[in-house]
């Protein structure tokens, strides 16, 4: 199942896709959210579309996507986690998985515009696969145990401002992390029940039509199941907390590209999880 | 006036002491969040008290704190914001605003236990002024502004284990943070009104009754005002983010003291924020 969020920004209303026809939810639940997640939200929509309880939304295309969870409770983010990206950085490939965060308030919807900030200059595009909590972790036994706590997988573009990141931080990335609108998501949380193997996807980006990664999920350095577990070693993973994987190579930050500027189009994609875009445009 | 949060771990109700008389808030809002501070609560909660409307609560010692605010919506953290703290821990003083973040599940009551994480050797102690937003803060055009954007201060220890942090992390701190239990909170939120100036205020903390840190906020290098102005600049504050401000000199880090272990206790405190006190115990 697709689970989506359609409405206009602060008042989507949830829904969910199967087999191609679009479901209201509301009926199941007011909103896609970390509680709905542990309280085995999942399940009830699963019953609920059995049943044949839920109404069809007639024409959902002619509705705003957004962001397929409100709110997470965190937005965790794992840096240079394919080898070759953590490279074109100019850094060694990690020995264990670098942890960052992004505020919560960056989430926007799968083809909301881009704000660029004011006084920026290296504004940079991320394709990532965002994995979403949905049962608590804690001191996990084993990267077996990791998958059973994930809710689903979804479509982040972990937008980025390298300067604020690296020159204007002391360091710490997250300044660089958590521009206003700076992590769009979906357009759908796709079960992981209909996700087999979260390590065989391909994932891309573009700018202005312009292929710029062209990677798979099989070159991250650790695996979302280590990520899961490894985490859960240190933190408390929660229902709602969504966890940004790390994306491959071909961004700015290479050198080999420009950076991006008012009216340039990122396009975002990964196998089974969709597609974004976004245009850039002023603050 | 001081808001706070009385009762068990995720059943607090909302109440506030004015004048030594502790008023139950129920009649007013089902909890204290960012929602409610954006909604101008505190007014509505003056207004109540200035009415007589409230209820006192008979015995207020008898019930837990909690954390006075519920869930932050993001727990903003400022790094080597004390020239002596950064000496000790073998760094310049920064030159802008340092940023990294903590899980919002680390927020716990100011009398409860502090969890050892698994596998931790490094465990060491922070009292920081924490400053909660109250109105959304964007671009503000100077520090004058931000001040009005702050709903209270609250006391805080930022709770942290140095080889997460430092030798298991990459490099970004997050990772030595974010374990369980590791921000205590409160015991009030002190609304902004009562405190005119945020840079006159003793902090200390003690181990075991010895103390360890005895400075004040005067001796920060970025003011509460210059970090909610400079901060704005790069993200969106929100009603019901938490800020901690940094730490003085005086932790183990600096290798003048020891890390801490199961059956110590942490005690911090700031003028006019009340005090708390931890003991340490093994997950």
């Amino acid at each position: 199942m697709q689970l989506l969020r359609l409405g206009e920004p602060g008042a989507e209303r949830p829904a969910v896709r199967s087999d191609g026809t679009t479901y209201d939810l509301t009926s199941v639940t007011p909103d896609i959210t970390g509680d709905f997640l542990a309280a085995d939200g999942i399940a009830s929509v699963r019953d609920a579309l059995a049943d044949g309880r839920l109404d069809i939304i007639d024409n959902p295309d002619a509705l705003r996507t957004g962001a397929p969870i409100a709110k997470p409770s965190a937005v965790l983010c794992i840096g240079q986690n394919y080898a070759a990206h953590a490279a074109e950085s100019g850094a060694q490939p990690p020995k264990q998985p670098i942890l960052f965060f992004k505020h919560p308030n960056t989430v926007v919807g799968p083809k909301d515009q881009v704000l660029l900030p004011r006084g920026s200059s290296k504004v940079d595009w991320e394709v990532e696969l965002g994995v979403v909590i949905g049962k608590r972790a804690r001191y996990l036994s084993s990267p077996d145990q990791a998958l059973d706590h994930v809710a689903g997988y979804v479509l982040s573009n972990d937008v980025s401002e390298r300067s604020f990141q690296i020159e204007q931080s002391g360091g710490q990335w997250s300044k660089g992390k958590c521009c206003e609108t700076f992590n769009p998501l979906g357009p759908y949380l796709l079960t992981a029940d209909e996700l087999v193997d979260p390590q065989k996807l391909g994932l891309r980006s573009w700018v202005n039509g312009e292929l710029r990664q062209d990677s798979s999920t099989a070159d991250m350095i650790f695996s979302v199941a280590h990520l899961v577990y490894d985490l859960s070693q240190y933190l408390v993973l929660e229902p709602g907390d969504l966890l940004n994987t790390g994306t491959p190579e071909g961004v700015a930050l290479s050198g080999r590209f420009p950076f991006l500027a008012a009216g340039d189009v990122m396009e975002v994609e990964i196998d089974g999880l969709g597609r974004q875009r976004q245009e850039l445009v002023a603050s």
